[in-house]
């Protein structure tokens, strides 16, 4: 749980980082001002690029919390980033908060019985809670993320999503 | 492993499978062919619908097979497919070819070597293929599709996406 969780998000969400800095560069080939991509959707009963990555970060750092029963000490965010300065700034907080969390902090994590405000006393087993809700809607939102930067021209590939391999070399 | 790759992937194409049929609906409705969104993509050089579709079943089947350790009596496909019915169908047999697998069949699966065409020899262990490269994989084709569905007016929200949970009622 602890690899599915802190490293393997934490690399999704420094990728996401790498990418934010590709629009910047982007934006000033182009010379328009890059925070206009956080207003940026695909459908305009969707969330902005903006609600993408604030979401993203939630469902990385609440996840990890609920799963590891530390959901009181979580870091409570307003959602009033404007810039891309500060949505950055909140992607980096959300890492070093991920970082925070050992092998150890998901002892009995799978039997946990979780809940979310939303779901009015309904509960998922933190095993369920983590496949059913936690990775879908992490992955949705930084793909997500990545098509709204894709749709408006953004020079990215899967490569960019995906990351480093931990490729081992031929013998 | 188990959990993670055969009854929730199958979970998220059936979902698919459903927005398919949403996407017809609206085709029916607004009077248009709904063939012409598998052409519909994001960006131009990003693959289309049919082919984020077509990776998707591909990434689900062909990475439960490499787990396993039984790649080589995975089914081939010749990508062939050019209507709705043919990749519905397509994805009717990636659930179908998932629903063979069994905890038991990914047995060693964490600690085996496995490696791809396109990485010439290089190698990753199943467990970091399972976290680094098939779970963001899939999530990516899954969530393009439904983005491309989106950006091209279906009526889908993210409950399409992520389907039942398996909620328990409070006592």
């Amino acid at each position: 749980m602890y690899e599915l969780v802190v490293p393997q998000f934490a690399k999704m969400l420094r990728n996401l980082l790498a990418n934010l800095d590709e629009a910047g560069k982007y934006a000033g080939e182009r010379k328009f001002e890059v925070d206009v991509l956080l207003q940026s959707r695909l459908a305009p009963d969707q969330f902005s690029l903006m609600r993408q990555l604030q979401i993203a970060c939630d469902t990385a750092a609440l996840g990890a919390a609920r799963l590891a029963g530390t959901e009181k000490d979580a870091p409570v965010n307003a959602d009033t980033e404007q810039t891309m300065g500060e949505i950055k700034a909140r992607i980096e907080s959300a890492i070093s908060y991920l970082r925070g969390f050992s092998p150890e902090s998901f002892a009995g994590a799978a039997e946990r019985r979780i809940s979310q405000p939303r779901w009015k006393g309904k509960t998922l087993s933190g095993q369920e809670f983590l496949i059913h809700h936690v990775i879908p809607n992490f992955y949705f939102h930084i793909t997500t993320a990545y098509a709204i930067l894709r749709h408006n021209g953004v020079g990215l590939g899967k490569k960019n999503y995906l990351g480093d391999m931990p490729y081992r070399e031929p013998a």
